[in-house]
C-alpha cells in the first residue's frame, strides 16, 4: 500500500513532548486529533513531509529557542518540494525546574540548551549566583536529565509545558530576560495548494544574488520597493561554497495572489539565478498592510487593460 | 461622401516646398506618388491626421531648425489619437541664397528664421561681417521674400532644396556651424496598428510625474533602468498650469512587443496618472541595442511560466 | 582707464523698453537709479556681464515669452564666469494694441512674436476671426512697427508696459490664454560672491551625463534624492555634438551653504565629467521647503564630528 | 597598581587549548610570546578587552564552528568600546579522535559540538553508520571527555590541533563535508588607533534601520552602492525588542581613510539612528578591490577643491 493510497494525516514536530514546537503545533487547528510525531531536528521534520510520512511539520523559523533559525532556513533552501502554509507565534517563556525537594538556594549547576541559557542569563546571574552551566542538547532533555539516577545538574531551564509531561517542581516562572520574546513557527506541507488570500498574508522566498558587484543587493531589494512591498524577515545565510556568498531568506507582506507580489516575484525570478518560492500564507498576527492605490490589484489590472488596448490597436482612451 | 468611405492618401508636412520637412517626407516610401499637402505648423499637420484629411504627417521632433521640438512635443501631448509610425533623419545643411547678380560682398542684411540664424551664426559673423539680421517666420519664407518687389534683405539662409523651387543664386553652401547636425522627423498617423518589431526599434511616450516630491523622477526613470532599457530623448516640457510642473517626452530603446518594454509601460502606467503611448517604430539609424539575458523575452516568458506553475500548484522545478 | 578702475554700474536687459524683461529689471532693487542697457539677445546680455560692460543682466530662463528658455540655458552652458544672483517672476500678460482710431473689428492682420502669438492664440481665434499672423522678431518690435509709414499689420500683441513708451491704443487687455502664466527671470552677474542664505533659496546647476548607459540619469538624480533635495526646473538640452546626448539644467531647493546641497554638489562633481555651478540665490516666491531632520545641517555636522572622533581614535560615544 | 600603570599584554581566546580560535591566535604576530588566556565564550573575551585585563582577543565572526557568528555579532553590538584591528582565516578541518585502542568499527556514539557535527554529518553517515550523536558544549570538550573515567561516547569530532594537547588517537582526518570551509576570526582591541591603510582593507559596521517602511533597507544600502563600495558580509540580526526589527552587521571593502568609505559612513550616520563603527583593518585574503576613478580619493579631493573655490567666490575653472 503506497503513500498515495493512504495519505498520512500525521504532523511532525521537534520533540519531545513539552517543547515550544509542540506548543506551536497545538495552535494548528487541522492537527487537532491527528497523530503527532516527535522528531529530532528540522531536517527530519522536512524529510517526513517530503517522503509523505507526515502531512505537515511545524518548525521554528525565527528567533527560536530551539536552535531554529539558521538550521531551518538552510534546510528550506536545501530541501525542495515543501511549502509554508501557516504561521504561528509562541511566547518565549521559561521556568526553572528541579526534582521535588530542591530549593532555589540549593542550585549550584543549571542544565540548559545554550540558546535557552542565553535567554535566561540575566535572571540566573541575579538569582542563582555563582552557578555553573551544563549545556544540553534540548530544553526538554535538560529537564528530563534531572530525573536520571546521577543527574549532572541541580536544576534545568525548560518551557512551561514541561510539567505536563514530567514530574518536576517549578522553582521559578517567567525567568526569560525578555518578556516580549516570541518564536515564530511555520507549518510546512507537501501540499502545493496555496492557502487562500486573506488580506493579512505573508509570502516567503529564498533568493540567491546573481553576482558580486556593488549594488546587486540593492537591485534585488528594489524589486520589492518599487512595488510598495514591505519586508518582514530579511536573513542572509552563507551559501556555503565560499566566504562572502549569500542567499537571502525574505518574508514579504502580501500574497502571491496579490498582483504586486506576483509582479515582484516575476522581477525576482528574472533577476536572480535561483529563487525559491516557499509559500504564501495567513499571518499569525493578522496585520493587514495598507496598500497605496498605485500598488493595488486594480492598478495592475487597469494598466494591463490599457496596454492590451494599445497593442491591439484600439485608440488610447487616456 | 465621408472620410471613411474614401480614406485619404495625402501626406501633410510643414511647407512650403523646399523645407527640411519636405526633405524628410521624400524619405517616406509609402508617400511616394501620393498627394502632399503643405501646412503652416505642427498643429495643422496633426489636425489633418486626426480629422482624416491626411493619412499621415511628417513633423520635426528633435533638434529642429523649423521651430520643431517644443511645438511638436506639446502638440503630441495635447492632441490624442495619433501614433508615431516612422522616424527619418535629415542633415541640417544650409545655403546662403540671393537674387541673381548679388555678390557675397554686397550682402548687408540677412533674412533668416531665428533658429536657422543661430545655426549659421558663426559662419555669417566670419563671412558677412557687420551684417544685420531680419527674422523670418520660416526658412523658405526668408528665401522667397528675396523675390519681393522691395525685398527687406539682401540674402537669406535656406535649406539646400530651395533652388529646386525658386530661382535664386547660391552664394555659399554648407554654412551650418555644426557639420554633423541632423533633424529627426517622425511620421505620425491615425492608423493605430503598430509597425512590426524589427529589433532596431524605438518607443516614444509622454509621462506626467504623479506628484512633486524628492525622488519622483528617479522613481519614474527606474521603471526603465530596472528593465535594462536605455533612453534616447528625454525632454521635459512644462505642463503649463504652473511653474515647476513637467511632463516628459521620452524615447526608449525597443518595441512594445519586446517584453521588457511592455513591462516598463505597465510600470509606468501604474506609476503615473497620465502616460501617453506615442508609438513603437523602426529607428532611422538602424541601431540594435544589446539586451542582456536578464531582460530578454525568454527571461520574461520563463519567469511567467515559473510563476504560473507555482500558482497552479505544480511543484517548483527549480 | 580699465574696467577694474571704474567698474560698471549698468544693467543689461533684453530690450527695447517695454519688454517683459524690462518689467523684471524693475523688480531688481539694486538696479534702481542705475543705467539700463537694452540688448538684442541673451548672448549679448551675458557678454556684457563677462566683459564687465555691465554689472548685471536680467534674462528670462523659464517659460519665457521672448524666446528665452533654450537660448538662455544654452548660453549659460556655453559662457563661463557668470553667476545667477537673483530670481524674479513677471506675470505673462498681453494687450492687443493698434494705432489710434483702429477698432477691433478693423483688424485683419496681427503682428506678434511667435511665442506671444501662441500664448494668445485662443483669444485671437475667438475675437479676431479669420485674422492673419505676421511674425515679429520681438513683442516690442511688433508694436512699434504699427507706427511705420506702411505698417505690415493692423494690430500687435504686446506686453502691458508698451503704452508707457509708445503712443498706441489698447484694443483689448489680458488676452493671454493662461491667466496664471508667469515668466521666470534671473539676474546674472560676474560677481562671484554668493548671496546670503535666506532659508528660501534655489541653487542652479548644469550637468552633463557621464555616459550613455541605462540608469545614468537615475544615478545622477539620486545625488539629490538621497539627500532629500527637491528639484524645480529640470530641463534637458542637447549638447549639440550628436543626437541623444544631453546636458541638464537643474534648479534645486536650497543654498550651497546648506550642508545637504553642498554634499549633493560634491557627489554631482564626482559623478559627472562636467558640472557647472550657476549660483545660489533667494527664491522669488519665498517658499521655504521643509527639511527633515535627517538632512538638516545639524545631521551633517553631527556625522562629521562622529567620524572625526573615530578617525582620531576617540572612543565611540554612541 | 592600576591597569594603566602596567597595561596588560595578554591575549584572550575561546579556549581551551586546541580550539580553532587558538589556531587563529597563532596567526597573530603581535601575540607571539605573550600570555594567552583561555575564556569560555565571546562575552568573556570582549569583557577582558573592555576591562583591560587583556590587550586583545581573538573571536570567530563568520561561518564559525564554535557557535561564533550570531553570538559574536550580538556581543559586538552590545559591548561598546572595542575595535576590530585584524582578520584571520582558519580552514575548517576536523579529525575523528578516540582513546588509543579504539577502532573506527568500534564507534557507536560520537560526541561533538552541534555545529561541528553538522559540518561532518555526511562523512559520519557514510563511515560510522547508525551512530548516535552526543552534543558537546565545545569541540575540545568533546575530545577531552573521551578521557573521562566513564566516557559518554566512543569517539569525538575535534580540530586537528587537539592531539598537540591531549593523548588521543586519530581515527580519521579531514572529515569535514566541505573541504574549502574556513572560519573568519577577528582580533579585537580597546586600542582605538586604526590600523594603517594597506589598500587591501575591510571596514566593519553595525547599523540599525531607522524605521520600518518599504525601501528603508534599500536606502541604507545605497549609501554604499552610490559610492562604488562592495559589501562582503551582510548579516541581519534581530534587535531583540520585537519580531521584524533588525540590525545589520556589514563588512565593506575599503578603509575609513579611503575617502569613499568615510563619505559612506557619514551618509550612514545621517541615515541611521544607530550606527557602530567596528573598525578598519587589513584583509586576511589580501584582496585589493579595483576602484573606479569616480570613487577614488582624487575624485573626492578634486570635488572638494572645486566646491571650496565656488563657495569662496573664486571663478569656476571648469
Amino acid at each position: 500500500m503506497t503513500d498515495r493510497a493512504t495519505p498520512s494525516d500525521t504532523y511532525s514536530y521537534l520533540g519531545p513532548a513539552g517543547t515550544f514546537t509542540e506548543a506551536a503545533l497545538k495552535l494548528v487547528d487541522a492537527a487537532a486529533g491527528k497523530p503527532w510525531r516527535s522528531v529530532n531536528n528540522v531536517g527530519e521534520a522536512l524529510d517526513d513531509v517530503v517522503t509523505g510520512r507526515s502531512v505537515g511539520a511545524v518548525i521554528a523559523i525565527e528567533n527560536s529557542v530551539d536552535g531554529g533559525v539558521s538550521a531551518t532556513q538552510d534546510a528550506l533552501a536545501r530541501i525542495p518540494g515543501v511549502r509554508i502554509v501557516g504561521e504561528y507565534l509562541v511566547p518565549v517563556d521559561f521556568v526553572l525546574v528541579a526534582r521535588h525537594g530542591t530549593a532555589l538556594s540549593d542550585v549550584r549547576t543549571v542544565n540548559a540548551h545554550p540558546v535557552a541559557y542565553a535567554q535566561t542569563h540575566k535572571w540566573l546571574e541575579a538569582n542563582v549566583r555563582g552557578h555553573g552551566h551544563i549545556p544540553a542538547s534540548s530544553n526538554v532533555a535538560a529537564a528530563t536529565a534531572l530525573l536520571d539516577e546521577h543527574p549532572v545538574a541541580d536544576a534545568a531551564v525548560a518551557p512551561p509545558g514541561i510539567t505536563d509531561h514530567h514530574d518536576l517542581a517549578v522553582l521559578a516562572s517567567s525567568i526569560g530576560d525578555n518578556a516580549s520574546a516570541v518564536t515564530r513557527f511555520v507549518l510546512v506541507s507537501r501540499t502545493l495548494a496555496i492557502p487562500e488570500r486573506t488580506g493579512a498574508d505573508k509570502t516567503s522566498v529564498i533568493v540567491e544574488l546573481p553576482s558580486e558587484h556593488p549594488g546587486a543587493l540593492v537591485d534585488m531589494l528594489e524589486q520589492f520597493a518599487t512595488r510598495g512591498i514591505n519586508m518582514g524577515l530579511l536573513s542572509s545565510r552563507p551559501i556555503g561554497d565560499e566566504l562572502g556568498r549569500y542567499r537571502f531568506v525574505i518574508d514579504l507582506d502580501g500574497h502571491v495572489h496579490d498582483e504586486r507580489v506576483a509582479d515582484a516575484l516575476l522581477g525576482l525570478r528574472r533577476f536572480s539565478p535561483r529563487v525559491t518560492f516557499l509559500g504564501s500564507y495567513p499571518r499569525a498576527d493578522g496585520f493587514r498592510p495598507e496598500v497605496s492605490a498605485r500598488y493595488s490589484d486594480e492598478a495592475f489590472v487597469e494598466a494591463r487593460d490599457w496596454l492590451r488596448a494599445i497593442v491591439s490597436g484600439e485608440p488610447d482612451a487616456d
